[in-house]
């Protein structure tokens, strides 16, 4: 942390600010400058409160140098880290496409979505079974029966599945659950980060609507620091003032999130952008962008849906997706159209 | 619900539209114009999927038209509801000034700033025991004992205590809090919502900071709808591009969301604008925009607080600022300076 | 600005950054402390691109430290600047309640409309006769014919007249035009500004939509820096995914720019909220958050304003507002309800 | 337009109110529900203040069915449309590739560049003449002598190009500028856009960083609608909380807009991101999402650029992105990875 006071501090303002910060247990190194005077500290600033530093009247500038980052971050693990999702793996240049319904509804549904999507090249499932709902009066999920149901596709299909938890106190329910979702709702439910961080299952994170890299990243270190080193993390648009999409899909964040983190970064273009007619263009430019996966609302009757239907493909305009987002991965590694990224996709 | 077809669109899809949105359990009513359909939906339209039918090819506009609120708004209740929050009335004229410091750190701390407040004219003791926060590796609150301290503040003054919860599994822990905090990162964390809907206590819902108000009124609805009707709405600020404040406070939410519901509303300045010299200025721009109330952090030495000193008043800034809120609420009274409020600050 | 280096850049590619920063004009000063190197830089960094310096790989963190601020900043003026507008003069503890209609439409209309707002106790006339629209195909206001209009209002009551240009073309037919307003969506229009930092009016500055107030600050530079000192700024709510109001009113801008800036700053709740109803609240708030004036839209008839009707209070309405506002004002003061401002906003 | 009454509004109010929407000139059809009553307006709404009549206190609800849209959308112009840019066609299937520095600077650099990104790809060089600087004390182009030396350039290379005009008095100047640029805080400068719909030249409409996508369009009007039919649509980010990046990049406006507009829409990543090191993937995903035409900053030398610098390529790279871009738009035509725009992109 750099702490630049304002020209003209008297030492005696200052030297009670470093007797301060040394409380604090850093050590403080003076440089004195012909109109400014800068503090660098030197040590762990994780007990300073930076905002109250900086609401000083005589400080002029207060910067955050090194962030708190201990897991998430390249410095520590320089090379991407590939998370063993239920045995497909995921980063590293492997590529994860899990497809599936917004909701389980019935067997039939979620078993003949799973064969269509494994046909079209899926190589996860999702199904929601806990639902998170604006409105307490909209349907929130099968629950319990919702996981069975999934478990079944699993043992129809062999996809390993994904599924939402939203409450610790349903964690027991999810044990044949491949990997464990974080809704974007749920990024900053700490109790719920910490809880996943004592398991040995992979986390996909989603990004809040509001949040920032640095808080997304903060959240998978609640779970990374728990011991848990299994994150993937998701982005699925943010809330801004743009209208005609339901969130603003910010496809930068998977280049800056793959520079600052050696975690698989996927997008989820289905909810970002609400509606399935856009679906295919926003996963080819996440593919495009570098993601190390999609996460891709399916359904076999999208009309009789009962949640999230207007974002959800159909079978087919799926497999057609797929087949394109091989293409341009392979444009990615070596600029000609047969991927190597293809037999990953498909080769469990 | 209102639905607008396309100019020209054909007879059979007309008609099959209408046969699935009435086996989704609504009636239609038709009316057919000189250049467009307009289909009405009567009866519980909360099975449809808004967001399908719009995404039709033939559908120009689907406009929701009635709200899913049932419990927290002016229809159902069109006078204000008042809240007891041990003891202290909230709402229909009578005015919470909630204060306290940002963590309960230590039982000097906690008393003192206690009876500093009750003598500046709070009626309520604020207090963190349980703290969210971005990153893992900040002080997280004193957690049960931090609760400890509270009660033994509140036995020494009577002010009534406010407490954040955030995770259901810690709810006995609050047995004695009087009124349970809901933070901003937990507003749509829905088993959190659901298990207060279920006890008989006040609840203080703050608004995500990226959450609509009919996503704040929703929220409450979960509460509400369990059966438990004592909810006080907070604005504490949005996330915006705006970089000199922690957030936008949104003083407009106050008069929308008193138009719209019941339910008492105040404003947390503090939190807003993460900088305690502009707390005064918004707290009674808060208080001339019609709050039933203020959440304000106050302590006895910020530059020694944990957490969030930053945007502490000290207690002889908040008493001042006691006695201005009292001077703006009179003038929304009645226009002169001995203001009716000021009995009810205090009336306890 | 201060240049932080990454842990362990070599002694080569730090010499040739301080080698390129002494090129562009600033003399730097070397701090090097155990894990990393702080760069100091002294003197005029204006031609510097903080960006590119902060993308290169062995840099760890860029921070400007004074702001490019040379005359809209307390720094060189300390108290607060009055500015005379028409006679009326603005901040410094002076109170400028605008008012008026947002079009002006036809004589009998401006007239009545700047009679009724002086007597509710108006000390300026605002009157748009060049409007922005969003839309080609919308009414764009009465150009020459409205300007006429307008001085012929002030010809009737004594009020100066505030109206805004849109293009540097037109300027000499505002000669008479009191106070020259720049709407939000030219507070970026460079040219324009500079063409009125030529002449001796002065100019009521729009904060633009999605503005920071370092944005809004340095365009009041381009016309300060030309040689008029004469800029009021205006807050008129900004750009968020909120979606009751049509914009986010920011009255923390309020206290923010009042301490960093000498300049007048006053606000336009009308065109913040877009709904008349809400605009007696958030006028009260901004007068309570400190504002130097308001900008309120008044309309003899609402329901026939060719414009922004939605918005514009009714003369009685006004003249209320206008009641409390001084007792709001008076509460700042000193705590009563006679305030001293009460005289300033009519002493003309 | 439609109208939709609160329940149990009186005969006398909806028969006042259908009156007063007569004499705005549009004709109502009134389509009586059980619940509610629906008025549909016929004709041209366009003087009809929507705000205003959703402000009414029996009103529950007005929704826009028609927009405003005359020349800009599919359903004036259901094929795309292609605008001859100096000679080269973009959209309808033509692939704009604009490269060049932000400034022109001088001779040297800009002849060097232009012949580095003509043999990269490129079909039209960028560089600024006139550059918009958020500060009145940077650098703000060579003005006239820029636009000679882009002339100069074009003689070189034979490219057409792309320069920024900001006033309206400049437009002489740009006599032999092949395609005007204005820039996105000039997006809503509606004299500037009407002085262009008199020209007949193409002009390149950049997105404002706060506009949605009917602003633009409408922006898109002003010029459209003066007879000037030749509108390239920029995306170039939008304003958002989220901070490592300087803009967010909206790629589903890309998908979007083409839905909406017949108009060529194409994507500048240098400005939106702001850090060359995020062009590259951005590009791509532009390419990817479906975009007609990329505008990327390249530079000889980042390192000295007067401006903008961070976000600029070096010529080397640029190259190695082109031959992506054409991959990429090789996967979206056919699948296959020898795209046939490839050949489009350079047959001038």
């Amino acid at each position: 942390m750099i702490v630049v006071l304002k020209a003209g501090v008297g030492p005696e303002k200052r030297e009670r600010l470093i007797r301060w910060l040394e409380d604090q247990g850093v050590r403080v190194q003076v440089s004195q400058g012909e109109f400014q005077t800068v503090l660098g500290l030197v040590g762990d600033p994780s007990r300073i409160d930076l905002d109250l530093v900086g609401s000083l009247d005589f400080v002029e500038k207060v910067a955050r140098v090194t962030e708190p980052f201990r897991y998430s971050t390249r410095r520590q693990h320089p090379d991407d880290l590939t998370v063993n999702a239920g045995g497909v793996p995921v980063g590293g240049g492997h590529f994860a496409m899990i497809a599936g319904p917004c909701s389980v509804e019935t067997e039939e549904q979620i078993v003949s979505v799973a064969r269509a999507v494994k046909a079209a090249g899926a190589n996860l499932l999702r199904g929601g079974a806990f639902k998170p709902r604006t409105s307490p009066y909209d349907f929130s999920g099968l629950k319990a029966r919702g996981l069975e149901l999934l478990r079944l596709a699993k043992a129809e299909t062999g996809l390993p599945i994904v599924s939402e938890l939203m409450d610790p106190r349903d964690l027991e329910l999810f044990e044949d659950v491949d990997v464990i979702q974080v809704g974007a709702r749920n990024m900053q439910n700490y109790d719920l980060l910490r809880e996943l961080g004592r398991i040995d299952r992979p986390v996909l994170l989603k990004r809040g609507p509001a949040s920032t890299l640095r808080e997304l990243l903060l959240s998978a270190e609640y779970i990374l620091s728990g011991g848990n080193e299994r994150v993937i993390l998701c982005e699925r648009g943010i809330r801004t003032f743009a209208d005609y999409t339901r969130n603003t899909l910010d496809l930068s964040a998977v280049p800056m999130l793959r520079e600052l983190s050696p975690l698989p970064v996927i997008v989820d273009p289905s909810h970002a952008t609400g509606m399935a007619r856009l679906v295919p263009s926003m996963a080819l430019a996440a593919a495009a962008a570098g993601a190390d996966g999609l996460m891709i609302e399916v359904h076999n009757d999208p009309m009789s849906a009962l949640c999230d239907g207007a974002q959800a493909l159909r079978p087919e305009e799926f497999a057609e997706l797929v087949r394109k987002v091989r293409a341009v991965r392979g444009v990615l590694e070596d600029g000609t159209p047969a991927p190597k990224g293809e037999k990953r996709m498909s080769d469990r």
